[in-house]
């Protein structure tokens, strides 16, 4: 068990979370929400994701986001780069991290990406190459952890084995994803204990949705299990396009109001986070998914 | 610890769920809700609440309810009683079990029915009485057990003492209840060990509202800790009037899926239940607050 009661919060809001949302946000709302969020305390903020547009128009202003964002002292920004040419870009405009994405499911790589697991592998392998060389740090992505839309159950030896690969590969930090928000504790338990047997726990974080409101149940469990990073969304954006009534990332408002109420510390100010995910509710026009933020922002 | 894999739910939405809805809904409904629940597999409803209709408007129907509702063998229906009047108008339409209520918080019980913790005790005294001679088993509420919306804090020791005094008193079971939703996962946990010490485990159940998003990851550590009677609400209808935006009681169908995700066994048919859940959401007009039941009816 790890006794340390620091936990590194990943804002992946802008990224993830905004990637799901139909609501298309001018760069300048992003710009400012990226900046609202460094002026929190958060220490790694996931800033957009240089995918082809086609795929995700909410992000297609990848290079101008990231260009003008304050650059907070002590922050990093990775952004998710899907190939070489996406890497390029984001170097182009000074990004010094970036995260690569894969599944555990042979079923959800095949209707996403029309490739295998090790075929998707394979996609990103001259961007971990380049980024060696670069000294550019690599996040790997490991989604549909505890479930898939189309195969149902997925094998934990199958997310160890994509685990481990991404690690062995050089990832510094493999991000173990619920995409589908199907998990329970237990089984949440289960998969990040057989995954600390071939990774570090140190290099592994998780990432809950809250399709069936069980991610703060989930995160409990693997922090119960030593797990100290914790990729959520302010104000609960996002969603999955492949989920029917996929929800949200769990809200980084909610996640950071139970870390700090059991005696952990994230470094983050929770009243602004709840200002920015009220704010970014806003621009947005939907009620946030956050129930620290509603309840804080009630009349 | 425990290591029973049964979990008794005592389903509190036709009572504590309803009683702070604000469409009020006509007989007929609450009798067909609770039929509904009847036939989920559930085997404790609370029915309703023989208290003061000046209180409690969406309640004054409770006798006509009660009598209405069919008795399914094997099933129990509580009734929430304030006083001796309420029991016996309880008992004129053959309720079995009655359930009382108070807080560990005295600025809590002084601002709601200006008495103190003890007084607010003694004015029951007479119901303990009255049904310990009738052979009618009483449930107690402890409300405000991990935070008050008067007194902030509210110290273990005053739950521990308020539990203590119930179960002496006769009360069979006591649940303890986090009304503004405001406790996280190592605080609930603190304060059910602490009870657990001077009240048997197996008398103890919790209450968790959902307004900062904790209860599920707080009926985790308690589960740990060793409890297995949760109380809940389908489609986590209610609130509390005393709390700013307080929102609703833990929905039912999401405790069940995570429960049934863990292994363990509640004798509730979950589609049953998030069936009966999307039709009372209907009937109230709202947006069910259960994540469960939102995926599940997702088009």
């Amino acid at each position: 068990m790890n006794a340390s009661h620091h936990v590194r919060i990943v804002e992946v809001g802008p990224r993830d979370g905004l990637q799901n949302e139909k609501t298309l946000l001018p760069a300048s709302v992003k710009i400012e929400l990226i900046d609202r969020l460094s002026a929190t305390g958060l220490t790694t903020i996931e800033a957009t994701s240089f995918v082809s547009p086609k795929w995700v128009p909410q992000l297609a202003d990848a290079a101008e986001v990231f260009r003008a964002i304050h650059k907070a002292p002590g922050v990093s920004y990775p952004v998710l780069v899907p190939n070489l040419q996406g890497y390029e870009r984001a170097r182009e405009v000074g990004a010094s991290e970036v995260a690569v994405f894969t599944a555990a499911s042979e079923a959800f790589n095949r209707a996403n990406i029309n490739a295998s697991i090790d075929e998707s592998i394979d996609r990103f392998l001259p961007v971990l190459e380049r980024a060696r060389a670069d000294g550019v740090a690599v996040r790997g992505y490991v989604s549909t952890v505890l479930g898939c839309p189309y195969q149902g159950e997925v094998a934990i030896a199958d997310v160890v084995r994509v685990a481990r690969r991404l690690h062995d590969l050089g990832c510094h930090e493999i991000s173990l994803g619920d995409t589908i928000g199907v998990g329970t504790p237990a089984k949440a338990r289960a998969m990040l204990r057989a995954v600390a047997d071939e990774v570090p726990m140190g290099a592994l974080a998780v990432h809950f949705h809250d399709t069936y409101g069980q991610a703060l149940a989930n995160i409990l469990a693997c922090l119960e299990e030593g797990v100290r990073v914790i990729d959520s969304a302010v104000s609960g954006t996002g969603g999955c396009p492949y989920a029917k009534g996929a929800t949200g990332n769990v809200a980084s408002e909610d996640v950071v109001y139970m870390l700090h109420g059991m005696g952990m510390k994230t470094g983050v100010d929770l009243d602004r986070l709840v200002e920015t995910g009220a704010w970014l509710a806003a621009r947005l026009g939907t009620l946030t998914a956050s129930r620290v933020t509603r309840a804080r922002t009630a009349a």
